[in-house]
């Protein structure tokens, strides 16, 4: 039985640079066949990084990717890497218009191309906007195994070149994925991968995008999979691997001739079999229990937003409240302590205890911290203008956000808003004010989840002997946003707990008035959270960016007029 | 030869208002029955307003929809309008998922649905997300005259429902449009629909929508030609209509039997001519000029922004500047001098002509005018802070963005931003500083457009005997952010001129380093201009709506990725 030694590269590569993405391969290339590997898989358009949106209309760019791509073949020989099979994805362009593409490449030359055949075109995606769907199955028979590869969706949607390849038969499907992180995804994508090779009647190698691009963040979890489904090895997730295994593989299952739909190309490749070191048993990580994985998609997300868009330090509010501590906590993770500046900006309504929890954050951490009191700023203002009610109490929210800024101004931080989804939800914070931001790390976060981050943030470092970096006095205290005396969220909000089980139901379930009442909830319960929700659509819309983790953030995901008089509610 | 009496009702609805968009449908079916009208045709989902966006995936949304759609031909009957053939775009929800559907209503039944064929998928519009395609096509014969529909889209793309319809023949092709503004639009539209009467090879009634609907403003321009493409009837842009006119029709030209591609419902219906009162000679409206047009399209959309939301007044800041003297005047003719607020928010750095021409453009339109210097607020944040250059700069622009909130929290009005398509462009704005506002109503209009707009409304005002609502000094002197001695827009910004053609070529037209040499640039100014935009990116995802005027409005038209390290430039 010929055994193929077989390398899935999941890698972060940057959206736009093609030349350091094109590094990225060939070092990542090299890295396999130095592990003896005769197949290496890279990421759903690694080359452009993922996902370009209009970038894959604008023609240069998709010139570019096609030059990147067409430069690797030289590039990888002159590396001495030409016997390897290297199956990478990019952006083509052709006739028929731009191409969610894979290449086979080896000895010198792109052996063939696979366009994606199923593109998304819901949620967070707008692949129909892009891309001509392929309809040509390549198959190319090396060491006498006949290699076959599709990208994402294809494995996502039923029939297409899963099935067509499972009619033709094939000794190893190759899926390359940009598939980003949503909380339990990787359990529904496990079984999947699964369910697919069996489908195809063949092992499935899995490799997917890991880091942060904008909202989206890739978690990797790349995997191989028998054709029974039974899984053979699983990357870590959140973290560049090189998943190197040997499969042994019965060889040459591949028919000639074609399948209803598709034009199937085959290819015979010679290759010199490489010396193969002697492997290590293939790597096996469970995915993460659900607190760690949404606190690696955060750090991941907001880390990469910083790199990538070269900065090199952060600055955000420090309120003693929790969420400003998860996002201090987040950020000292992502980043490093000294990376990050935390401001107290108290004013006439700020207890001692806020005071105290911000320092202690500061403390347990060692960020850097300052206190810029805002009393004569708002004063200012309220004087002048002659202020009270609510707008007062924006006042200080834009005074606070003002003072951000000017710090970002004088030394190059960008600034982190720490507004968390249930307050996004509802329009519980001031737009210019609290809302200010390069980067929202907990936009897509439940209030009651970041509670739950807190805790579990708290007991690792417990576990590994650390200072717990967030003040329980932090967590346990009941949430006030201190912009009058005495006020407490609970005064202008439902408990926190129905609050969020009502948003989970609308926003992401995206439910009626029916079936929110069947749901269990009151009448008036539904009807005053809805109208908070609809009501604060111009506020999201001018709010920052932030790493997605459910199933519906609001951004791409959740795409509403502002201008709408539609309100769920009692006939 | 069967004569034909015609009503187009060009009408203006708000999203999600079922019920009072179902008001709107009665009532011009009232009165183009009144007018003797045996056919009324109304826009494309003009009872449920246009577009819905993600409301079309709400199944409570959908079904609303279809419930009120079929509540109509009920209320027709009790309203003494069954003779009427209604025909009327709404949102259906069937097995196969949304539609965006048109149903023909007669004598108290909807005689059938047809589901628009071709969708949208590129520029602002996203339908494959939503809709599920028809391939029905229905063809009802009253009064001996065969008539057939469409919608929208399917005259904008060749082949489907209109040349089907051509095949099967025709009296009259209805054709119900939510077609959205762009400059010079008219012209390919007028262009288009000739040219789709004549595949057709019968008559086509063109009705669209009026008014605005958030980054969107519908035009009208309904219009009807003849089967050769000359123009019978065209409304007025931007204001609700109805027109009606006698159409001679050869009668019975349908065919049985089905075309290639499409299902063929046939309905012979029987109704009883209407007393037909006089009719006047049909409306025949000239397109506007270009500025006149973009002037109506900006009050239009700012107008429906403000009432449409409920709000019943703006204040901006008047800086005596160009850009905040068309903003005003444009919401002056919007709403009336009554509803708009003018402050004057000196500086330290302010001049004394910057104090006149804000005075004076209040004067000259009689808005509500007020002063608030913003030096002490400034100095609380700079003496406190320590800041120099751009942070003290930007301080200042952001004490005005803070000023306005407070006004608008204390008083309840809209605020306006007042900032040009240009400095959204390259970035030449204070984020949370004079980019504060719930919508922004020139966004979409370069900076040199800006000026011909500013320039044509006062020479419409003097030919009227009116007062020229802009200073002629704010149209005149050198543009100046004013937030440092001195300071001019030439210093930091390429000459207006050449920036707004480049701009144009690269932001509009989505083209490349290689064409923008071509098209005669200079290398270094296309870097420069290219990375001020690029750069720019994360400003503009916070930046409010407004009104989409040109082929690419930076919105939904334009989705690039914050996180992108591709740079137009030389190789």
């Amino acid at each position: 039985m010929p055994q193929l030694r077989l390398a899935l590269a999941q890698v972060n590569s940057t959206v736009g640079d093609l030349a350091g993405n094109a590094a990225i391969v060939l070092d990542r290339c090299r890295a396999a066949a130095a592990a003896g590997a005769e197949v290496v898989a890279l990421p759903e358009m690694v080359l452009t990084g993922y996902p370009v949106e209009d970038l894959a209309l604008r023609e240069s760019f998709a010139v570019a990717s096609r030059r990147a791509l067409d430069a690797l073949p030289a590039q990888l020989v002159e590396a001495g890497l030409g016997e390897l099979l290297v199956v990478v994805g990019y952006l083509d362009l052709d006739d028929a218009g731009p191409r969610n593409a894979a290449a086979l490449i080896q000895r010198g030359q792109v052996v063939d191309r696979y366009f994606k055949h199923h593109l998304p075109n819901y949620g967070v995606f707008d692949e129909f906007r892009y891309f001509s769907p392929g309809s040509v199955l390549p198959v190319v028979r090396m060491h006498g195994l006949d290699i076959g590869v599709v990208i994402c969706e294809d494995i996502w949607q039923d029939g297409g070149p899963v099935a067509a390849y499972g009619e033709l038969g094939l000794d190893l499907l190759l899926c390359l994925n940009g598939s980003p992180y949503e909380r339990a995804k990787d359990d529904t994508r496990g079984a999947l991968v699964a369910r697919k090779a069996r489908e195809a009647g063949a092992p499935m190698a899995y490799v997917n995008l890991v880091g942060g691009q904008d909202e989206l963040v890739f978690d990797g979890d790349s995997m191989v999979v028998d054709e029974h489904g039974t899984l053979l090895a699983r990357a870590p997730q959140f973290v560049e691997h090189l998943l190197v295994l040997d499969l042994d593989l019965p060889g040459g299952r591949a028919r000639a001739g074609t399948v209803a739909g598709f034009e199937v190309h085959h290819h015979e490749l010679t290759a010199v079999a490489p010396a193969k070191p002697t492997l290590a048993p293939p790597a096996n990580y469970d995915p993460l229990p659900d607190e760690a994985e949404v606190w690696w998609a955060l750090r991941t997300g907001l880390g990469d937003y910083v790199r990538k868009n070269g900065f090199r330090s952060v600055v955000l509010g420090l309120s003693g409240g929790i969420d400003s501590a998860v996002v201090a906590a987040i950020a000292v993770d992502a980043l490093g302590a000294d990376a990050v500046y935390g401001v107290s900006m108290p004013s006439k309504y700020s207890s001692e205890h806020s005071r105290g929890d911000a320092a202690d954050m500061a403390e347990r951490t060692g960020l850097h911290y300052s206190t810029q009191a805002i009393g004569e700023m708002v004063e200012a203002f309220v004087g002048q203008l002659g202020l009270t009610g609510l707008a007062e109490e924006n006042v200080q929210a834009r005074c606070r956000g003002v003072t951000l800024m000017a710090l970002s101004n004088s030394d190059g931080h960008l600034v982190l808003a720490t507004g968390n989804k249930t307050e996004l939800a509802v329009g519980y914070s001031t737009i210019y004010g609290d809302a200010v931001g390069g980067f929202a790390p907990i936009k897509d976060v439940p209030k009651t989840l970041v509670w739950r981050l807190a805790r579990w943030r708290n007991e690792q470092a417990e576990k590994d002997g650390q200072i717990a970096p967030i003040p329980p006095n932090s967590i346990e205290k009941p949430p006030s946003a201190e912009l009058r005396p005495g006020q407490l969220d609970s005064d202008s909000l439902p408990d926190y707990v129905l609050l969020d089980a009502v948003l989970d139901d609308y926003v992401e379930s995206d439910r009626g008035f029916d079936d929110l009442v069947e749901a269990g909830f009151e009448a008036e319960t539904i009807e005053d959270i809805v109208r908070l929700v609809d009501r604060a659509e111009y506020k999201r819309r001018q709010y920052p960016p932030g790493t997605k983790i459910t199933v519906k953030g609001f951004g791409r995901d959740r795409r509403l007029p502002i201008t709408n008089t539609w309100r769920e509610k009692r006939p």
